[in-house]
């Protein structure tokens, strides 16, 4: 008895402070129901549009700033725990309105993805590889308790927002609509728990090419003070909580003029990523082996689009060896004693490839070759090839593998 | 010549995606003008009141739950890069309007405080240690380039909240005004990099005691496959992106019965904290010595207000070894089996301390001793000893050390 009632007292005094009115019975059943199929899927077929009465004007291409300007819509829904999705709206681009009280000021219950479509030289409408996006975003949902959804209803909602938008989509090649699928809680009570209200937004920005005049190559300042990700982390989340802490080392590094850290993780420096992109290395490796590495999805990672991309193009063409494993510092800086290394560049969803001239290490550098044959522009010939790869594949112009261009 | 036309593109296409228009150059000029003197500094004598006009319904005591109904009125105060901070404003509690494209969204631009302001038996509003949670607040803020502010002011300014929303505080024992302090990154633009516009708010929910009639310990499971902190992490700051990561896991426990999880740290299954709580045991240590024990604060443990001032009594009391150290699981196991467990609980401003019965481990539980001859209260003498000693403090019943219950 005394054991029964003191246990009600703990659950009823802790769920007071950690999950509002859940008790582990209760948080059991509510965790089942947050998941379970009963509940309202996400529905594309339910969307409301409602279309903005004024038009903002367009930006020239030649002013496009990454993540500035937004079109005049935007997209939500929002999901309830016991109801599940809610009415898929499309409405004129506006401010949110959430309580102070919301979960996502507090706990940072948000994770996000970057996608771009592209005008195809027909004027259709491209994104590349969406169920990817889709699946990573439900992925970093579940890291951080937030619900789950049907992708492809998603992709289908976003293609209507494209339609809704389609003026806005910039032509040419480079040129892309950035967009920004977001989940957030927006649970109203501070109580330390699974969020019970969410909502998905998806935002839009005309963005032009990353490198608007020839690829410029970076110096990397390599980061052991501050890490991360790490084992039993969220590194493989694209969840907000990843971002803020690494801007204090991005400042540090650009005051010393590197333009991005590159992270390291664990006592032997393994290589992890570049400022916010996967890293690939290609070399001359030990056994003499021709090897374009990244490291492996060891759950630190972020598991790319754009990374994987490059790894599938890669081993298609079959020319060299491609490896995802883990390498270390040390094994950069004895490979460029060795004059082993050729090329090194970021990936990511921004720039597709971003090549790398420079790494500073431990007092020294570590020089990387871009190729001294082009005078317009400072990357390596593999890291060329990669990006127009892709571009022709996003921008509809070449076939690549099933699924990878989807006109919405 | 060519080095610098690409070195110039390099710093374009880059700031483009990672913080909008500034170069390195143009950053570190930003980065000192953030932290300039020379800007407005919080200033409380700025405050501008605009009371509601209507008043909610105050909740019995009874029927207060934590972080969940809120005060007539907020605080809040905005800052902007270049500029420093604008006019504080007390006005009515209501939602917060941002830009979708809000970094607080995106990336977890977001630290907070927990405080809570008690009635003394003269009527008057005390604060526990308020320049504690200020210089903590600071330091979260810097650790993801949020602009710090002036303590005392921001202090100053909660006293008028206080003021202000004075109905609102509960009286009696146990009862208080929990304060929720809490700095958002707003820049309205999607680079990564530090947010050129901030907000301080400050909201406020009436709770009552943590354990309603009398202690109940608790049952933890010891965590090992997700991680809460790292060295190189944000562990000691009281970041949002350290509490979403920890749901899932906690989700997870709840279903198998337990309460918290006890969140451990590297191989050897370092013991770190206990929920959002710092840990605490006290037992007869491996040399034979009376000792009370918590993780010293390495970078990954939260530095808790509540666990400072438990070890600033305990060291005064001087009855017993007061320890600020790493310790195992191993550690506990072996005191366990050995008998020399004398009480554990967790520490935080919610509960003060919480006391722990049960550490399920590796398949083993380790069962810790409560007070035996108390039959209304689950927790051990010396858990008791310190709940009761800051309690004293909080409600200004007894003179604790200078500065720690201030009267605002």
């Amino acid at each position: 008895m005394f054991v029964q009632r003191t246990m009600r007292q703990a659950i009823k005094a802790h769920n007071a402070f950690a999950s509002s009115s859940y008790s582990p019975k209760v948080l059991s059943t509510s965790f089942s129901r947050f998941y379970s199929s009963q509940l309202a899927p996400l529905d594309a077929s339910k969307l409301e549009v409602e279309k903005s009465s004024k038009q903002k004007k367009l930006q020239a291409n030649s002013e496009l700033v990454f993540g500035k300007t937004f079109t005049d819509h935007m997209l939500t829904v929002e999901w309830e725990a016991g109801k599940g999705w809610g009415t898929p709206q499309i409405k004129e681009y506006g401010k949110l309105q959430l309580d102070p009280s919301a979960v996502v000021f507090h706990y940072a219950f948000e994770c996000f993805e970057g996608m771009k479509a592209y005008k195809d030289k027909d004027g259709k409408t491209r994104l590349f590889r969406p169920d990817m996006n889709m699946k990573r975003f439900n992925r970093s949902a579940g890291r951080i308790a937030l619900p789950s959804f049907e992708g492809e209803e998603l992709t289908k909602l976003i293609g209507e927002f494209l339609k809704v938008d389609d003026r806005w989509i910039p032509k040419g090649r480079g040129y892309s609509l950035y967009l920004r699928p977001t989940m957030i809680g927006t649970q109203e009570s501070l109580g330390v728990g699974a969020s019970n209200k969410a909502m998905i937004f998806v935002i839009a920005s005309p963005v032009g090419p990353y490198f608007p005049s020839g690829f410029a190559a970076v110096n990397l300042l390599a980061t052991t003070e501050k890490v991360r990700a790490w084992p039993g982390g969220t590194g493989d989340s694209k969840v907000g909580g990843n971002y803020a802490p690494c801007i204090k080392p991005q400042l540090d590094a650009n005051k010393e003029g590197f333009q991005q850290n590159l992270w390291l993780f664990g006592e032997d420096h393994q290589v992890t990523e570049v400022g916010t992109m996967n890293c690939f290395v290609y070399w001359k490796n030990e056994q003499g082996e021709t090897e374009l590495v990244t490291p492996a999805l060891d759950g630190q990672i972020l598991p790319g689009v754009t990374r994987d991309s490059i790894l599938s193009l890669a081993r298609q063409w079959g020319e060299f060896k491609v490896s995802e494993r883990k390498f270390t510092m040390k094994d950069l800086v004895k490979a460029d004693k060795e004059g082993r290394i050729i090329e090194m560049f970021g990936a990511g969803t921004a720039c597709i490839v971003c090549p790398i001239k420079r790494i500073h290490y431990d007092g020294h550098d570590i020089h990387v070759p871009l190729d001294p044959s082009d005078k317009t522009s400072q990357a390596g010939k593999l890291t060329k090839r990669i990006n127009d790869s892709i571009m022709d594949i996003q921008y509809g112009d070449v076939q690549g593998p099933a699924g990878w261009s989807v006109v919405v």
